[in-house]
């Protein structure tokens, strides 16, 4: 398990250990620190400069989804079909399930978000195309 | 609604109006920013020095109960009939369904967490008696 280089990442809910179980869906590397297992799933999730994830959608029977509460770094969220989002420490995203999206870092920063899962009934998650770099560096 | 005299609270997810809502079970001065009222119900607490909160339950037929992510300040987590236990940000406290408990800053700081309610059946949240000065300033 490799160490974060981590020069520029000192979030409050720590980074924890690679993420090598999602890297296939991953451009570049990411680190996941699981809060809570019980009750309500939560993991903080931290991406480094450029890291993002690929599209996917929280699949769902009933209820289901993510909410992210960004708390440290830059990053970006998009929903399909729709405009990147810029993401700062304390914003709010509620991601609802069936919904084609990513998140990451931007180009120049680290970025690190809690990841809250709302509770469902016949949850699975779909891992679809990466976000190429051609589509990633036209953001701005 | 009186604003923070606040020159020593910056928490990342803000710390909202002053929660007149709940202020006849606190002693002191709370703060509360709802930041996500669908799928999970998410609210950061801010707690001004000495400020805490009654003991309380959270009452539920299945479920229920509270994770506090700690975010800023430091503070203090409790249940009936133990030690209390000293928070710092990046704690993670879960609070069952029926345990009797409080939280709160501590004497010298502001405290700020981040409570996140578990879903459940039949959930209400039971009151009781005030954490007095005598008990609270024991603490250290």
């Amino acid at each position: 398990m490799e160490t974060m280089s981590g020069d520029n990442n000192t979030d409050v809910f720590g980074s924890g250990e690679e993420n090598m179980a999602y890297a296939q869906y991953f451009i570049g590397k990411s680190y996941l620190n699981v809060l809570s297992n019980e009750g309500v799933f939560i993991v903080n999730v931290t991406f480094e400069p450029r890291c993002r994830n690929n599209w996917h959608v929280h699949q769902a029977e009933q209820g289901g989804g993510q909410i992210l509460l960004c708390t440290s770094g830059r990053g970006w969220y998009q929903e399909w079909g729709k405009p990147a989002r810029a993401l700062s420490p304390g914003d709010v995203v509620h991601i609802p399930a069936g919904v084609k999206h990513w998140h990451g870092a931007t180009q120049d920063s680290w970025f690190t978000h809690l990841a809250i899962e709302v509770p469902g009934e016949e949850k699975s998650n779909e891992w679809l195309e990466p976000v190429l770099d051609g589509d990633y560096n036209r953001l701005a």
